[in-house]
């Protein structure tokens, strides 16, 4: 048995996770961010300890303890560099719980976990694998010969910041044209902004005002009920994500792409659309196509990469 | 002791090549495309004889033949399925040269030995090391954990192919924005005619017509004397190369990048441009840099790392 720790922005949740990857237990404590890195730590070692018991198992039950975090990581020495949105840096956040469980405890970044989970679920012992999140930003983990690839400094897998207009559109990070600037969840937002405003009659303005707010669901809503403003926004949205994933696709032909964060809730109408631009900019014309399809772990897939990646080094 | 053979498309070369990746003898003869295929294997076999001949040694002191070829390579069967600028389609060509030699025989795809090569040498052991070539087109190799990366149907590494410029210049492949429609010599010749369209007083003319035709070199040598549009040109060219380059250091955080192609002949003159834009579009803003450096093997790369490819599968 292995317990699988996630450090959101919003909540701390944890698992106790079986050689099959199935939760057994599960329970969360809002983050609170931003507090002094012990206390995060402190709820940490508590909710490990409680889904344990919940379990009705021991601590000796427990093989490790694996933690996904926000940030820059040192997943060789279990640091926290750098989590902005926590608040967290320098911090030795594996010895922390190490300390106060008792167990092994091994500390990875929260997009490469996530991808470790899908992996572990839906990956098949695929022998190179590509986990792509649409979300805040867009995300992303890899995982060959069955180990998350993480580049020689720990930094790597930064897919959402590949270059995918050179003069494009300017990224939160700093840079302009990175994938991420077309195709999160933020900038699917931007896009449908601009096309309300461009579009006065369309339905957006009718959903967005029911739901309270412009959201990543507005066009998508919209479209599938034949609203053209809205339907141009989709393809365009689409379009954006399958160049990203093509340019993974004619750099990894990995056994499987799987697509995360909430918009993947869209499900085929939105993969199918994603599949065809992928097709357009996917250099292999001869063999088998890379298979695309999208998470099905949702939040569980923290929990579980987690849980498997800290399995993986024990 | 092992053979390396680089079917090139102007010519075949072989060499034995020693433990430390050693060149002892080598040989050459023209391709003389488009021939039937058995008539290339033929040569092969002649040429990978000489070459143990002339090294002294027996066809028993050598442990493995490897070979790269161009185009659409089965490197698990040995098989060529189609290599348009040799016409070589379909064709079982390892087993031919291991029925004419009686060693085993190991067939790769001609960028991915060539990388393997450059790895070899200048690697030092890299966990991950990603090899550029900017030619005619522009293409690429991915060493990971000292194993060729290939995808799971054999053709990834189309690092040419990625796109970094959605809806930009058409590409020889027939899609758009591919990142070899910037970087690659034969965009570089595109980009010196139309800066010299511009520019009837420059430099470049006098320089293109004294070498009888624009090349790769025209607007560096120009941009050496201080010719201000091919100084453009060139500043130009490297930052579509940046681009990439970043794109993979944005993927993967390597131990190593090395550029290699004729053009990177031009050092530092075009190696210290191309690291100033990469940098300028890496995500990476706190840990150390990935190394970039121009390749040191040119022709060499491909019978030693054809050798030894072959060599890490006996």
């Amino acid at each position: 048995m292995y317990v699988g720790i996630d450090l959101g922005g919003t909540n701390i949740a944890a698992g106790v996770v079986d050689e099959n990857g199935k939760i057994l237990t599960q329970a969360s404590v809002p983050t609170k961010a931003i507090r002094p890195n012990e206390e995060y730590a402190e709820d940490m070692v508590m909710i490990a300890k409680k889904v344990i018991a919940d379990a009705g198992l021991k601590i000796s039950d427990i093989k490790s303890i694996g933690v996904g975090a926000p940030g820059s990581i040192d997943s060789i020495n279990g640091k926290v560099y750098d989590s902005d949105n926590i608040g967290m840096d320098d911090f030795a956040l594996a010895e922390y719980i190490k300390n106060g469980t008792g167990l092994p405890v091994f500390l990875e970044n929260d997009a490469n976990a996530a991808a470790f989970g899908e992996y572990a679920i839906n990956g098949n012992g695929a022998e190179s694998f590509v986990f792509v999140t649409l979300g805040t930003g867009v995300g992303g983990g890899i995982v060959i010969d069955g180990k998350i690839f993480r580049g020689f400094n720990g930094t790597g897998a930064e897919i959402g910041h590949t270059c995918i207009e050179m003069d494009g559109e300017k990224c939160t990070c700093g840079r302009v044209g990175c994938w991420e600037a077309y195709a999160s969840v933020t900038a699917l937002i931007r896009q449908t902004r601009k096309a309300m405003e461009e579009n006065p009659m369309s339905l957006m303005h009718e959903l967005a005002d029911k739901e309270g707010k412009v959201s990543g669901r507005t066009s998508f809503d919209a479209a599938k009920q034949g609203d053209e403003a809205a339907m141009k926004v989709v393809e365009n949205y689409a379009r954006y994500v399958g160049v990203g994933v093509a340019n993974m696709i004619n750099i990894f032909q990995p056994n499987k792409i799987v697509i995360g964060g909430g918009i993947s809730k869209e499900g085929d109408y939105l993969l199918s659309r994603i599949k065809k631009y992928a097709d357009n900019y996917d250099y292999n014309r001869s063999q088998e196509k890379v298979k695309i399809e999208m998470a099905t772990l949702f939040n569980d897939a923290g929990i579980i990469g987690a849980a498997f990646a800290a399995k993986a080094r024990v």
